[in-house]
């Protein structure tokens, strides 16, 4: 086996016992704790790593933001044309800023209770404006955190990690190349846990949920049953990285990935089978099926710590889709989504990112309607796993397999988990 | 005391120094312990009968309808003219069937998520539409219910006895007979716990609640202050009923029992006393109130296991009211009401179930007006017992005490308590 | 320091080592357990106490008005001239008479479930309508309250106390002064624990929130960046009481208390500090300044157990602003205001209660206008206190220490602590 990718077969050895049908020589036996425990403990999300926040245009010189992250509420705000990031949430006596928030520089704000006015960059107390000679100016008052605005998007750290580990770490390759130019959609509020969108963005089972899309029904964009994950496939084209000074995930070819658009459903007792194919590909003829055919081949599907995943292509050559699972609280996340397209000038990047471009080729078919179906479809299993034991209560097919190597690949390789403790009131001065 | 019921005489026993003013020779003393310990369990209902939960005519054929029993999520649909019910939740990763509803054949459901795809009548895994040759077909996947329909109202058996009981168990004495039609009401749901539903609607106290009836008011039909159960009263005319082959439960005629239009309130210090009259009363001429006199006495009142009342007649002579207080979850339960009518032949019944007659007579008066102001009060009185501690601090009176025997008969003879456990997410596989 | 409130000195004592910059010569070191620990317990309220719970004119003849007080369901009803305070739970079976109260005379309530018959004075069992014999008459039934009506305001006493202290002892001094007329407002709810209103009235800091008042900017009131309470100015001017035979708090004189309309927040890193004129002040001429100074300083604030402010005068000379902040539950208080005014005869009394002269006075600018800042500031800091540690987490100023000192006073003069059991549900009968 060593022709694959190690990490990959050793994920495969640890989760092959939990999936029915997968004939894995020396794979480790089933045991009670299963080997992607912190995939479990992770209901607030992995802390220490940077996060898609908001688009860069949302938040303008002078105005503010309150957004909630991995548990905490931060406010943020774009003064003297530089974007800050603080705890919404005065250390004097709790007191929430973004429903007043007053700023006499462009590098404090005051809060508007007491006047207790702290620095926007690190949260110390600059002074208290009714007691100048107070001794709490310069110690610690608030929680700060670091941000940066890369192509559109603001990312924040959360976690206490000082200084934060590069940005570039924690995003899909090729996010930063030179000639990669993003189209940045508002995110939204997702009513499920976030570890649901990280598991159903990639699923390979859950592409039949798209042949309830709009956009597949009109474009005539053959979906399936859901893909089937079988071992030698996954082996042979899912490459996963854990380079020191890189993003950690993987990519996997769908190419080798088989996609029916016809099932048959046995009969009972005799009774004749029934054949059953997709609407979209009874709709097809046969010389578009084989058109779409060549198409699908070549997407190369795969997912990066902390929550990213990445399409290439999708929805049309050329562009490549790109998605996060923000946490938020222990019942929803951020959905954010951006496009990708290759630019040879600001001018093509320009009318890629704000131009009709990036509308038409991705935003109206991919954000404004395919997705859709995947944010519902985990706000349906959500209750599931918050609140009916469906962690443990699951049970697995086939392909799930490569949903499992990706809990304990995330498990174990993100740098912490997110606690209670990290979050509300819980911040040291 | 041979003369009496038994079992009357015997609930009465252990009950007595429960409520006030009772003498009961041989009366067991009140204990901390009170003897309806079961009753104090049952939350969430009575595990393994037969509960009453739609209409027929309100799943129709290719529809469905999801509702909560017990605190278990089922869907029922009618594929092929056959009935089913189901978990609503799929054994894979727990997606809720009744968002999309995918019926490829009139036999099976398939997940809109992934294609698992079940038998509608033992829940089985009948294949997976992407992964036809899955070591999981065949294998249990879903809880389904055993579900029988009966003049017009489906039935579900909530449990795990295989094969349950038989629904003539579960039902008020008299329904399956041939010459019975009964008119079924559109269920609805109640905010109080489906005891308070069972307790109430027995109450032999609760009857002034009807004062504020409509329909009392102007059919001017005379309402008391609330009967009053006797000690002597209650031993000649209750009949409890413990057939191995038949419903458990009890008949009692309201003939012996006080009935009383007037009161007094007591001066205090030295003050002459309030002579109240019902209103009700009031606006009744002497020989109006002889009349109706007559008609109250034949009264038979009784309720029956799991959760059945019958009132013969009610609210006139020839009509049955029977209605049911099924179980929800641990705060609502859902009102479920027949009336019953003997009919000579398939046109009377017809007329009765679904003509102008069975409106007229009992739905309009009793349905969409009398029992109204019951549900009501069960809500009134249910925040107290379900967080005020009020199924110890209630302060009972002598006409409880029909009620406490119901309570201890109930739990004895109930075939099991629902749990916690029981409910969503916690099926065997 | 004798010549200072021996009260005050001991009080500063003990809690200076909880703030920052006061150098007090044997001060207690500060502990883990804090001195106000009766305060922290406090978040239903302080037990054996009379709370003002709405005004008179509010619940008139044959009305009726159900309010929560420190948790406890409370019916006021009027009859026959006669106001009451019961128990909104019968103690049958626990029916909420406010639904539907009956009484069929002045002085009993019959419950609309099974005519269970209070008396409306004691709560004791008068009859029950459906079995005059019944033992249960002359018994406990429901708890009734204490009340009394004064100057328009009704009082509730919440507590087990028989006889309760006198009233007088829980208003701040002069409400019962013959010449005293009071106006008084419609109580409302706070979404905030009662204890943050309590802090909140007096707290010397947090005035700056007044310069968002229409009332401070129409009329120009010259707010601040909030007062500063240094060790000389509270020591000298504050006066707590206890006397035996009165009302227990205190009063301060806010005429020695640095009041700034400008501030400066330093530069870093060498930049110019920014100096900061409060809008308000800005639009003051010199002259106008001067004679605002001249009125502030007469200002005296105090507070009185068990929740009440007094702001002597405000916001006219001539006017005393009486507040209160009345327990509701854990999550809410009543904003309680009375507006107090010096009078000659009835004619002016009431004119003052109930003509324009107190609307124009007092209600539209403080009641309908300024206090309204002060509701709102209570309930962004609610969240962090009641769920987010912050009764820990709390960063103190030096601005803060007379708010410690009426926590420990307050928690360790009261007549007791208002506990869950003493609320829904648990009255011994
Ligand atoms: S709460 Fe912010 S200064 Fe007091
Ligand atoms: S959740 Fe139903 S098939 Fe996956
Ligand atoms: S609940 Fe009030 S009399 Fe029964
Ligand atoms: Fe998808
Ligand atoms: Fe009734
Ligand atoms: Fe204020």
């Amino acid at each position: 086996m060593s022709k694959f990718n190690e990490i990959a077969v050793d994920l495969m050895r640890r989760t092959a016992a939990y999936v029915p049908d997968f004939d894995f020589e020396g794979a480790d036996p089933a045991t009670a704790d299963k080997p992607w425990g912190n995939w479990l403990k992770a209901e607030l999300g992995f802390r220490n790593h940077w996060y898609p926040t908001e688009a860069s245009r949302n938040i303008r010189n002078g105005e503010h933001k309150a957004i909630k992250l991995l548990g905490e509420d931060i406010l943020f705000l774009r003064r003297g044309g530089r974007l800050y990031a603080i705890e919404d949430r005065c250390s004097h006596r709790g007191t929430r800023f973004s429903k007043r928030p007053v700023c006499y520089t462009d590098d404090t704000i005051t809060c508007w209770h007491h006047a207790f006015t702290f620095n926007l960059d690190d949260g110390r107390i600059r002074c208290l404006l009714n007691d100048p000679d107070t001794s709490l100016a310069g110690r610690k008052g608030i929680k700060s955190y670091p941000v940066r605005e890369e192509k559109g998007v603001i990312f924040t750290f959360v976690g206490d990690m000082n200084p934060p580990p590069p940005l570039e770490h924690d995003v899909p390759p090729g996010f930063f190349d030179e000639d990669v130019a993003i189209c940045v959609a508002d995110p939204y509020l997702v009513k499920a846990n976030w570890r649901l969108g990280s598991e159903g963005g990639y699923d390979p089972g859950h592409h039949y949920i798209h042949n309830w899309s709009k956009f597949s029904i009109n474009a005539r964009i053959p979906m399936t049953f859901g893909w089937v994950s079988k071992k030698e496939a996954v082996l042979e084209t899912s490459i996963y990285e854990l380079k020191e000074n890189g993003p950690k995930g993987f990519t996997r070819l769908a190419s080798e990935t088989t996609m029916s658009m016809t099932a048959r459903i046995p009969g009972r007792n005799g009774a004749d089978d029934k054949e059953v194919i997709l609407p979209i590909a009874a709709a097809q003829t046969p010389s578009e099926m084989e058109l779409l055919g060549q198409h699908v081949p070549t997407t190369e599907v795969g997912e990066w710590l902390p929550c990213g995943l990445k399409v290439d292509p999708w929805p049309f050559p050329g562009v490549i889709h790109n998605e996060y699972y923000v946490p938020r609280d222990a019942d929803s996340h951020y959905y954010f989504q951006c496009g990708w397209r290759n630019v040879e000038n600001e001018e093509q990047a320009q009318e890629w990112a704000e131009g009709d471009l990036g509308q038409v080729r991705w935003k109206v078919p991919v954000v404004d309607d395919f997705t859709v179906q995947d944010a519902e479809a985990r706000e349906y299993i959500h209750e599931f796993y918050a609140s009916e034991d469906g962690w443990n209560q699951e049970q697995t097919a086939r392909f799930d397999i490569e949903l499992l190597m990706w809990r304990v690949f995330a498990g174990e390789h993100c740098r912490g988990i997110q606690e209670e403790k990290h979050t509300r009131g819980h911040f040291k001065r």
